[in-house]
């Protein structure tokens, strides 16, 4: 299930982009959520980058597999996941998440709910959240693919994750796509 | 301490409000958050409802009796408790809902404190929570009075829950509620 | 380690100031955490009061020990750390905090990473909390300085903490400097 790996392989920094469904799983639809996010990296990053990307049913341990896979085979510094993060009982998405985990980032979950909530008001039901593995990976388990959507003028971030490929820099990634929609003038109903 | 039933009460949803307090549990002061949250049902309600009421003292046992029986036996689809989320040590309601819930959504939390800070500073110190049964039972731990209370022009919100009455379905009620209140303009320093 | 005790310190309300520092522990820089804290407490507090300091390194013992023995020994019903918040395998100060704290009181780390947000960016990344012992003490785990730092005209605010000294009062404190730049009109994309 490797990714077929660009030329810039030796340079470039590794996403890993995980989509959560039972029924993308099982080929009964195709996979909107993992290119979705691509589409929304793709965006927004500046330096050289390639998706490792995986694709599980709603079940803890297939999802807890393919984090750790990510992080220790794969060594990507940043993996963002898409699904099985709402409140019915399939989902556990969050779970599993925190499972690997060494410590929760609730200032993630934080954000990215207050942002959604002003495009998707079925936001509030979300149990988004981020953890860090060690001092070097990231886990973002989140409907992403719903706010990057809803991004219009984010053309002018930009992103160098070129240097350090820890993930203390990749959350700059995530924080340029939500801080301007949070922290903007919003009389106008719009993020800013 | 079956509440009376109303006669529609075969298509009405039944919404349980568990109010929390020693003092009107011992009777020495009527029971004011459980008939504050009807009053504000009442307001935003669209489809046909009727409550089912509960009074417990602040101890873990009898708020997890009652908050179990609304959702096992009375099959309530949406349970609202007012009381008991304070700091004091004797404020257990955050716990006992946590002890019955499946799942805690965080976004509820931190939306009802968003929100309640506008009115009502010490809302900081409220330990507010929403969470799952299953994926029939909301179950909400708030001092939602508060917040009801100070809720105007909520007029024109309507909520439908005719058809589904599990609680997806159901939180868009207290969305209805929130959601206008926190995201609408505030350079006036008014909800919107 | 005990602080000088100033002549008032019969009336006055004794605050817990923790440094959480492995280089200011070793001495190896200057501790410039606490008085950040006692400099912006000078400008809020209307009573007297006195710090009592402390200094621990990154360590779950020191920063436990020194936070009862504040709450225990010394009686302070507030007591504000910085450092050791962040996301790296070395902070724990949160951890520590959580540990001594019979509860959690999610309001504080959601009002400090929004408000911090506006200013530091990084803020997405702390593990700010505040919790309380009992009913008397409560625990600010905060890179406060760096708000308190940003804060100009704060001059206004008087917090009354003479009559009471458990820890509802002391909140206040903390919700002063907070709720004016969360709930201010932020078009211009300051703080209130």
């Amino acid at each position: 299930m490797m990714s077929a790996e660009p030329e810039y392989v030796g340079t470039a920094v590794r996403i890993g982009v995980v989509t959560v469904s039972d029924r993308a799983f099982r080929g009964i639809y195709a996979d909107q959520g993992g290119p979705g996010i691509e589409a929304a990296l793709t965006r927004i990053m500046a330096s050289p980058w390639f998706a490792v990307r995986r694709l599980a049913p709603d079940e803890r341990p297939a999802i807890e597999a393919a984090l750790c896979e990510l992080a220790d085979v794969d060594a990507c510094p940043l993996i963002a996941t898409t699904g099985g993060t709402g409140p019915s009982p399939r989902d556990v998405t969050p779970e599993a998440t925190e499972a690997v985990c060494d410590r929760v980032l609730p200032g993630f979950g934080e954000l990215m709910r207050a942002v959604s909530l002003h495009a998707v008001p079925m936001a509030i039901l979300s149990r988004q959240l981020a953890g860090a593995i060690g001092a070097y990976v990231l886990l973002l388990a989140a409907a992403l693919l719903r706010v990057f959507g809803n991004l219009a003028g984010v053309g002018a971030l930009v992103v160098l994750m070129v240097a350090a490929l820890c993930w203390v820099a990749a959350f700059l990634l995530i924080l340029a796509v939500y801080a301007p929609m949070l922290l903007g003038p919003r009389a106008d109903g719009k993020p800013g």
